[in-house]
């Protein structure tokens, strides 16, 4: 069976994330449910990071098996015009290898955080960023940030249903860029634990209103305890941006 | 009474635009609910730029006379907690005198359009942005863009509702900037026609698909003829950035 590297974007508010639930639509589940219609046969698809409720992708990558040879435009096509809803695109589609596997495969993966520092609520970017009143300094919160990249026990930053067998990671980047009343984290690794972006944007929230200083942070992150970290950022913000391999 | 300045944020997606409707909630009508349960009494607002259905701001401005002076940030507060919708922030109150006026005194409006230059339909900028599937070259649109620089009649890319009176404006700025697979268009005037900078994306289009150049575009600014011009680009990727007095 033919494999296929699908290039996904999404608006992931209203569904339960990618993974399938039974409560709710999944991300999971309307692209099988599409791919059902349009191959007339069940085929399974495997991403390359399980974005949680809430949380969206501008370049999400999965990888399905189908039960014949099409063009990759035809599926891309297809794929979408058998979608029930319009908050999912598939992007782009690439005939690869059958040892190529979206989530193994991987050797970096690029995320994106938007948090508007400002009191008022959102009205326009409402389920797109994370809304902090109090005021934020940015270029604190990049300084101490660097402190969090190369390879360290994430434990203070992993969700405790995280099924990562190890908490050491590796993180490449966490640049924090302030763009008028908006700041932009830009984070890459090979991997994350779960929660591990969100509750490190949560955590330099403290670094920025000044509540905690740069090597506060440190002390975290040696505690290796969920509870010596901060606040778990909000799904909002988060855009899974891009899947290298 | 008093009057108060309100900057105003709001997702357009789903309102019949600013301007009261019978059939369809309104911006208007969703203020003046929120300032009525506020103030217990009924206060007319009136703003810079009546924007069209779906189309959305930043940073619209309106004014309205309160029965009684509050500060700026309890009327701020006060107006937000009674919105029924969470698509509309106010997020600037400020007092001003009795001779402001949102929509004359206005001396420059400022708006953006965004544009995706891809194939398949957006996932994440539904309702944002307009997407256009055909490659557009943005410089030679940008170039042909400065052709409509200055005071010109502006006939054939005003709608046939239009209630201006003249079809003589002048516009500052029309700048055509790609960012990937994103062409935002930033567009400034003291004042513009009905679908006025609609109909000049719609029509630089042509420009950036080669079935028209510079030369075509003048001519149908000279033909002061609504049909000699280009489509109505839609109002999803339309916002009111700012408005200056």
């Amino acid at each position: 069976m033919p494999r296929y590297k699908l290039t996904i974007e999404y608006d992931g508010s209203g569904f339960s994330g990618w993974q399938r639930q039974d409560d709710r639509p999944s991300i999971q589940q309307e692209l099988e449910e599409a791919i059902e219609r349009y191959c007339s046969t069940f085929c399974e698809i495997t991403c390359a990071g399980r974005t949680d409720a809430g949380v969206h992708a501008a370049g999400q990558v999965a990888h399905v098996d189908l039960p014949q040879a099409r063009s990759p435009f035809s599926i891309q096509q297809g794929i979408n015009f058998h979608l029930a809803t319009r908050q999912i695109s598939v992007i782009k589609v690439e005939e690869v290898n059958d040892n190529f596997h979206a989530r193994f495969s991987a050797t970096r993966r690029e995320y994106l955080y938007r948090l508007i520092n400002r009191s008022p609520w959102l009205g326009l970017d409402r389920g797109r960023a994370w809304q902090v009143p109090e005021p934020l300094d940015a270029e604190a919160m990049h300084a101490a940030a660097q402190l969090l990249i190369g390879s360290h026990d994430f434990t203070s930053f992993r969700d405790s249903a995280c099924q990562s067998k190890s908490p050491l990671k590796t993180l490449d980047r966490l640049d924090v860029v302030r763009d008028g009343e908006e700041i932009r984290f830009h984070v890459s690794a090979r991997s994350f634990l779960h929660h591990q972006v969100r509750n490190m944007v949560g955590t330099l929230r403290l670094i920025g209103n000044g509540k905690w200083t740069a090597s506060d942070l440190t002390k975290a992150l040696e505690a290796r305890s969920r509870s010596a970290a901060g606040e778990t950022a909000p799904p909002d913000g988060l855009y899974l941006i891009k899947v290298s391999y």
